[in-house]
């Protein structure tokens, strides 16, 4: 076995794509910074109790196991970062009214999402605590728009989806247990004969509206088509009412909503709204996000929660601009060479010292030169 | 056992100290970026065989075991990253000439270095591969002094050691494997009875010299003692020349050099020169680095190194810029006000909507009001 190859799905980021995923990184931390996002990082590692917000057996089969060898428990690497933030929003500010957090990291995946994923997704995303209201999901979304602008992506398409729906029905039905989760991931694959065959046994009219979900797909005539044809429960009220309003506020900010009320896909502890942007050439979401109001419960907190995250990995295949050129400068301790570099390098300009032959995506056009008496800035005439 | 309770040595950062270690992190990489450095961001899980680059029992301890499920084989959470810039170095890149690489990253020690350590150093630093000569170790010393200076350190004492001293009289004494160790290790700690213990069969010279190494602590009159009174092995003398050098080119920079020439205390994979930097306030070493020569060895390709790292969090205790001040703006969908929002932002403010109560370190001294029929920047009066 070779020493330098790496497990499956786990890669190096090598110097042009470090740059990118670096640039971006800031552009989207400065742009949390200017929403008033309070940035945290929490650990890699933690007790796996603490790695998730419930009894979460995805996100469990996601996580890498370790051992603590001092105390002997188990801990987890963590795949999440939002049980995180959930732990410290509950715990470790508690602080009273909203909370606006963000944060940058690597997440790793025991195994990975699909044949063109990576095992360690760099994870950025923002989030607020203690507000219910449709303006904090708007300001998510708009904000994971901006994001994706960001990176270069300038009309991805936006499905909103509303998981309170099927709750609702599966509620007034009395599914529960297996049976529920049976139908929720045949919904989630919009597999109508699995939905047909694990709904027999319910009311006629709440089993027409499980199998109407996955047709819910398309423009806003959608929400006037689901409030016309599902039942007048009061969570399916709820859920089309708030989806009406965040669907005007959103239009108001030049955005074009799709819906996919069927779109279940979400993460394990999404309540309500979720949503996903798409773009061209991408076979996965680009961004995701929703609610996760009971997130912090089990850290003792249980207040109102939105937010998105995305992978700034997934956006390598996009343009970025270019290095700035360099200038090369002659390795010596002359003084006023010395003077001459940090002069130079104080204005911003990379100056590399020439230790002989080197290999570097740095474009090196000017370098360093003793003329006329002064050290000079010339254009670049020695073979390198 | 409380859910939000996390591992000992591990902590959430939290939002001011996020705020400046990430301004830190900024800082220093666009310093590197400056020399000419590139970035690079290896994974956080290898195959163990690939993260150490010798038999290293030392990191091997330091190190997470976990079980890749595709394959069965035993990964590790690295524990260091200079061993994957030397894989990346040896094989990813593998160019020809000189290359500078740098990276930021956490790092994962299975056990704490001492009881005031962090398991998740915020590790950041910088190496220069393919150059053997003094040249390269004044960059990466440089490099290091600027960093620390980044950092608000304006003045931190410089060690220098040079492990080749060591090598050089163990290897004329014949000393190898276990005595070899035992004499290395008491030298770490100066410990004069186990070196007289441990060396009392080898010839008597040599073991005085050893015997001399730890009195050999102090300004530059340290190098010329040591010429005068260490035998005069080629080893010895290559060693001496090379520090004598560096001293020089370090002088001519400002620096103060200290010399501890029984300074083992460095990584596994330290070969030649090592060097620390100590600051007033600070317990352990603010920065360490050294020459590595051998490090890509394992990876099919053995050429000098030399390079430097940090840990982001030692700096928390050192005083930092505040986050600049907010303007508090009022939830809603009306067109004037989104578009004033948005040009505020534009302009670098930190603009946060008012989703009720809130939680935050942004301090928020002014309010966008509908005053004279526009929407104004204003003092903020209302109490939030």
């Amino acid at each position: 076995m070779r020493n330098w190859i790496l497990p499956e799905y786990i890669s190096d980021v090598l110097p042009s794509e470090a740059r990118q995923i670096e640039a971006l990184r800031r552009k989207v931390l400065d742009l949390f910074t200017c929403y008033g996002y309070e940035q945290v990082s929490p650990p890699l590692i933690e007790y796996v109790e603490s790695l998730f917000t419930q009894d979460d057996s995805a996100l469990d089969l996601k996580t890498f196991k370790l051992v603590d060898e001092l105390t002997g428990r188990q801990m987890g690497l963590r795949a999440d970062i939002t049980p995180q933030v959930a732990r410290i929003d509950a715990h470790i500010l508690n602080r009273q009214g909203v909370a606006r957090l963000c944060y940058a990291g690597s997440v790793v995946n025991a195994r990975p999402e699909g044949v063109l994923s990576t095992r360690e997704p760099r994870q950025i995303g923002a989030e607020i605590y203690g507000c219910a209201g449709v303006a904090a999901d708007v300001e998510a979304i708009e904000l994971m728009f901006e994001s994706l602008a960001l990176a270069g992506l300038k009309s991805p398409r936006l499905d909103i989806g509303h998981i309170g729906l099927f709750h609702a029905l599966a509620n007034e039905a009395g599914l529960m247990g297996h049976r529920r989760a049976e139908v929720f991931s045949a919904l989630q694959q919009k597999d109508l004969p699995t939905i047909r065959e694990t709904t027999a046994e319910i009311a006629a009219e709440l089993r027409a509206a499980l199998l109407l979900l996955p047709s819910f797909y398309g423009g806003s005539e959608v929400l006037i088509r689901a409030r016309a044809e599902l039942p007048k429960l009061p969570g399916v009220t709820a859920a089309l009412d708030s989806l009406d309003q965040l669907t005007a506020a959103l239009e108001l900010r030049g955005l074009v909503v799709h819906f996919d009320l069927a779109e279940l896909r979400s993460s394990y502890y999404h309540t309500g709204l979720v949503f996903a942007a798409y773009a061209h050439g991408f076979t996965n979401a680009v961004a995701r996000g929703g609610r996760y109001d009971s997130v912090g419960e089990k850290f003792g907190r249980s207040r109102p929660a939105t937010g998105f995250s995305m992978d700034l990995r997934e956006f390598s295949s996009l343009p970025f601009p270019s290095l700035r050129s360099g200038v090369l400068a002659p390795a010596g301790d002359d003084v006023a060479l010395l003077a001459a570099i940090r002069a130079l390098r104080s204005a911003g300009e990379i100056v590399m010292i020439d230790l002989g032959v080197f290999a570097s995506e740095v474009s090196i056009d000017r370098e360093l030169k003793w003329v006329d008496a002064r050290w000079q800035v010339l254009p670049l005439t020695t073979a390198h």
